[in-house]
């Protein structure tokens, strides 16, 4: 809660201070203070400039220290190489809160990320918080706050935006106010020294002013957290987020199929599905999204109702409501008795509803009402072209009002140019969300449609085993007694075997008689394979015997492969041959998991063999995983139609693999020294039939983690 | 040629009678009028009335024919009751080119479909080209022709755009106005009584004044007439098409997996793909396609240069590229060491070129000029934020400027709202496209990028075989004779047979002993299967054995097959046991066909099984096909990578398949009353061992088609 005390001063300071205020027009230090003086701020503001007496009619001070009475917020806009100099000042003067305008940090090389550095720690010690360096600055539209340099302030409004990108806020905040979009606040926090995506969160979290989030962010620095804070945000309120900056390569080689399959770009989606941030894949969506949910209500299902004054648009919201997985609502009788009474014989009313081209604004304002008021709408997509008969502006006016009357969403799409702008204008400031392509408005509602079902779903079973910790640790402790992190598959086998999961029957044999005993013992057909670290491709000399049918095969098989590595590999360390249970039937998966950078653990799931391999069809998740989120892995890959009973098979047990992915996401939770690991295959039987880890590997670090850190 | 001779008349008649021209402004028939006389057309215009004297100050009469002098062109907006005798006074008149305004044909129930029906065969009678009817009208800016309702004009540009949809036509004028999109030619046709896509698609071809052709459909009429038209056409000019409509419920049972996957959406696709055709999927991408490929020279290749004064948006800008296919041309050092010269050390020197936010619109436009004159840059893309230095227009200028010095194409992105408003409309009159988001701009390089490839690939290759045409007629008749139109395996091996494809060696047996026999001959392991129109599940009787090994099992099993058939099918037919030879190896793919009501018959291809039935991963081309698009076909499915030798597995035999593709277009092609086929399995073997056609099914027609009908 500290925090979101911190962050108040930001946005509701009483005093502030430009610090580097200039007196020639155009400069910065300038551009800061003039929004500063005529946004309608009511604190005090405090220019601060050794060199001059007053600008824009204010008394100058040389030094923070030396303004009079508290000081909330300083807005600093020196060179980067007097930054530290006039925080210390601020600290001396009590300041909470700094934006740092300043460029010069990290991104501008080697002694710019050590000024950085130099001033995240004094901020700590000063205890200031900063947002910046290198940023646009922050805009409060309740309070008439502008500490930006930019050209203009967009209108009061429910919308808040966060951006990493100043640029991109500049040009954001240019484009509001010409469309008319109104935000609350708008912080362009820079390189994020200090504050970042999770504070602004958290300070938007209960704010009132705040309807909807946007962030436009190029990559965060603790995902657990932001995780944590956005899931908690996204019950109350949307978030929506544009990521940009694709997959980087991989900073380190990676030895399993998951690690290689695993780019930051799942990692990234994975963590906003599992925490209800929506993402827009482009500033355009963004904005469409923005607008949507700021001016309606999310619908209670993804049942569409479409009217419209032209066939051609209709069909093509109608085209987009497939695409994006809307349905078109199949209407109540009432609303087609109702159509049937005041509409044209030659209209349609059926879904899309055609008011046809020659329909005033009371025709297609009635047409909207009924479709709002039928029970089996879930919301209205209304799509007018500017033909002979129409008055965009009285449509809009009706689509506005009936709108306004119901609880479910109304998107507007009037497509057209000058004819439209009138009705744009009023559609705007009744808040019905207008777009000039019926796509669009139809994609925006899907999306608001998802977020609903999002906020609608019971929290997630988290099912934890109770695994035997200390065998898990001996093995990882033996291990990196011999200087390996990669594991066999005897001492994966292990792993697993702790944690709960059925693994095939298996011995180690030593010599042809005890391979033999341990055979019979587990029951034919068995596998035999040589455990050797030395030997890394067995079946190249001859080392993997599957479907061992007798007694003397068993014998037979030892005996050559001893024969085999003498020959082959004669300085090999042999540990024996493993005797194995032959798991015949099943369909092969593999259950995966690898470590991101930024959000950690990451749980995979995919079809064996080619459809990992080839197709790369496989899924991603990042853990702790609930029993949903593993259950939605299965089902996002194509080829889980196969795990269902395609063609005319039996469905195998895929609650033995939801079991399994969520074992796999404690264990990696419970161990981070897991770098990367594979069940690979885990043999899955029919419903039912439970799902055995026929082999694995695992990768663990070097050093132990140390706990706690 | 006639029909563009017909086509002239309607963009450039020296005189225009408007026949329903009305006094009542507001009224279509005086709105046209008034377009007419205010757009700068510089013919006669003769409104006719008989209850006006004159209109707008010009003479009205009575009946078109009481005009004195020629007449070309007929605006028609009477009653659509009155509509056929107004056209017989044209044809009395002499009028060569019509333009039906008027609704209430077809649009409007069985009465309006007659009527339309009956204009359509009065105008063929009297010699009349007709647009329309229910329709917006023709606009041609070079003359000054406005024969449309409109409330404006577009001005003079060289995009000529074709809409099935009149309420879309006016949304897009009323736009393309708003900004400043230039148009040659403009034609509404509405219900294409007459003029459709194909006519307008010739009378465009060679149109000096149309650099693209636009058009929005909602369906066509004669798929193998477009496919011609519009591949001849995008070798001059592109035509960049939306095509709402999603795909309709299939009019007949389909009894093949490529007729149940098949659907009209794959067709057109298909039909776009094989003709050059630019399928955009929204009138957003329409527009901005449109407006890229008036105004620049498609790429040479995929490699892009990116310019920026922002670091987010050029990210954008980067990941847009990689998601649309494009790359980062990987600059010469010679356009390094130019930019190291004149920016500021901070800037990024390598693509995206960073010029930082403080570039004024010289340093920009050095940038971007360098970037253009790079040997290994094959278009730029040029993005401005309106950061603190920034003049947006004179940066507009400076981009336009090496844009117009350059035979690479130039695509901007200038990101914000009022600041950018100025250079928006410099980089419109100088014909540079600028698009709000990066994305676009990337997404419609990438497309024009497309077209060149397409335009630069050599004809493809038609091979034909020399098929026993013969033997697949009486295949056809003697089976039409007993009433059937599912060939069975025996009869749709027959007819692969005649066109030289592999089929298994096989043999007809009516005794245990003859069926050794030919096992014999064969050589085992054989297939045996009982033959019998009566028994459709073959195994469930087990009527078929696989892998028969010897004599005596062969014996066996056709003993066992008759002693079944007696008893669980003591009436049906029994041919005889089918001996064939057994392929042990090769990977199972499908080969099939069926037909699409607009394009005829379309090929299929996908990997058998689960990639057919399960995953859908199959891939479509309309017949007559080359070996090019064989080729592409096969590369389409995600699964082709098992073919090329996935896994350590030796490659398969593509080229035995893309034979098989040509010889089942060809086969369908010669062959119209085949319905649908599948070749399914065709068992591939590796590299250079050919494919053989193991089963089959082909479904014809219960009529035989009328040749040259």
């Amino acid at each position: 809660m500290l925090d979101t005390v911190g962050m108040q001063q930001f946005f509701e300071p009483r005093s502030v201070a430009i610090i580097g205020a200039s007196t020639k027009p155009g400069k910065v230090g300038h551009d800061i203070l003039r929004n500063m003086l005529t946004s309608g701020f009511g604190g005090e503001v405090h220019p601060i400039n050794p060199h001059a007496e007053e600008i824009l009619g204010r008394k100058c001070h040389p030094r923070v220290t030396e303004v009079e009475g508290d000081v909330d917020l300083a807005v600093i806009v020196v060179p980067s190489a007097a930054v530290l100099s006039v925080m210390r000042d601020c600290g001396e003067k009590g300041i909470g809160a700094a934006i740092v305008i300043s460029a010069g940090f990290k991104e501008a090389g080697a002694e710019g990320l050590e000024r950085e550095r130099e001033l995240g720690k004094l901020a700590r010690k000063l205890g200031i918080r900063v947002v910046g360096p290198n940023c646009l600055g922050v805009m409060s539209t309740s309070t008439g706050l502008n500490a930006t340099f930019a050209a203009g302030m967009p209108k009061r409004g429910n919308v808040s935006l966060m951006s990493q990108s100043g640029a991109l806020a500049t040009a954001i905040i240019d484009w509001s106010i010409q469309q008319g979009v109104g935000y609350s606040k708008f912080v362009s926090f820079g390189n994020g020294v200090d504050v970042g995506v999770v504070d602004l969160l958290r300070a938007w979290e209960d704010d009132e002013e705040t309807k909807v989030i946007v962030a436009y962010i190029e990559g965060l620095s603790n995902g657990p957290e932001f995780m944590a804070a956005a899931r908690r945000v996204s019950e109350k309120k949307p978030i929506i987020v544009v990521k940009s900056g694709g997959t980087e390569a991989g900073a380190r080689a990676v030895s399993s199929h998951t690690g290689s399959l695993a780019g930051s770009e799942h990692a990234y989606n994975a963590a906003f599905m599992q925490s209800g941030v929506i993402r827009a894949h482009s500033m355009e969506e963004l904005f469409d999204l923005a607008v949507a949910f700021a001016y309606q209500a999310t619908p209670r299902g993804r049942s569409v109702g479409i009217v419209t004054n032209a066939g051609g648009p209709g069909i093509m919201a109608t085209d987009a409501v497939e695409r994006d997985g809307l349905r078109l609502a199949s209407l109540d009788q009432e609303t087609i008795r109702a159509l049937r009474e005041q509409l044209p014989e030659a209209a349609n009313f059926y879904n899309p509803i055609d008011v046809l081209g020659d329909a005033d604004a009371d025709r297609y304002t009635y047409a909207a009402g009924h479709l709002l008021k039928d029970p089996n709408v879930d919301g209205v997509i209304a799509v007018v072209t500017p033909q002979a008969m129409t008055h965009p502006d009285e449509t809009a006016e009706g689509v506005a009002r009936v709108a306004s009357q119901s609880q479910k969403p109304v998107l507007a799409c009037f497509m057209g140019g000058s004819a439209m702008e009138e009705a744009l204008e009023v559609l705007n400031e009744q808040h019905v969300p207008v777009y000039l392509y019926p796509e669009r408005a139809v994609h925006s509602l899907a999306r608001m449609a998802e977020y609903q079902e999002w906020l609608e779903e019971p929290p997630d079973e988290y099912i934890r085993v109770v695994p035997y910790t200390q065998g898990v640790q001996s093995v990882f402790k033996a291990a990196r007694a011999e200087g390996r992190v990669n594991l066999g598959e005897i001492e994966a086998r292990e792993v697993l075997k702790a944690y709960g999961l059925r693994i095939p029957e298996s011995y180690l044999a030593q010599s042809a008689e005890e391979a033999a005993q341990h055979a019979e013992k587990i029951g034919f057909p068995v596998v035999m394979k040589i455990i050797s670290p030395d030997i890394l491709h067995k079946s190249d000399i001859g080392g993997v015997r599957i479907g061992i049918r007798d007694r003397q095969e068993a014998v037979d098989a030892y005996d050559l492969m001893m024969l085999r590595v003498q020959r082959y590999a004669p300085d090999a360390f042999l540990r024996g041959v493993f005797v194995q249970e032959l798991i015949q039937t099943g369909r092969e998966v593999i259950v995966g998991s690898t470590r991101d950078p930024q959000f950690g653990p990451l749980v995979m799931f995919g079809l064996g063999g080619i459809y990992v391999e080839v197709l790369r069809d496989v899924s991603f998740r990042i853990a702790p995983l609930g029993k949903r989120h593993a259950r939605r892995m299965i089902d996002e890959t194509r080829s889980a139609a196969l795990l269902r009973g395609a063609r005319g098979e039996k469905p195998s047990d895929i609650d033995a693999i939801v079991d399994t992915l969520l074992v796999v996401s404690q264990l990696v939770t419970d161990f981070p020294e897991i770098l990367e690991m594979d069940i690979n295959p885990l043999k899955v039987g029919e419903a039912g039939e439970g799902a055995v880890a026929v082999d694995a590997r695992i990768t663990i670090s070097e050093e132990e983690p140390v706990v706690g850190g």
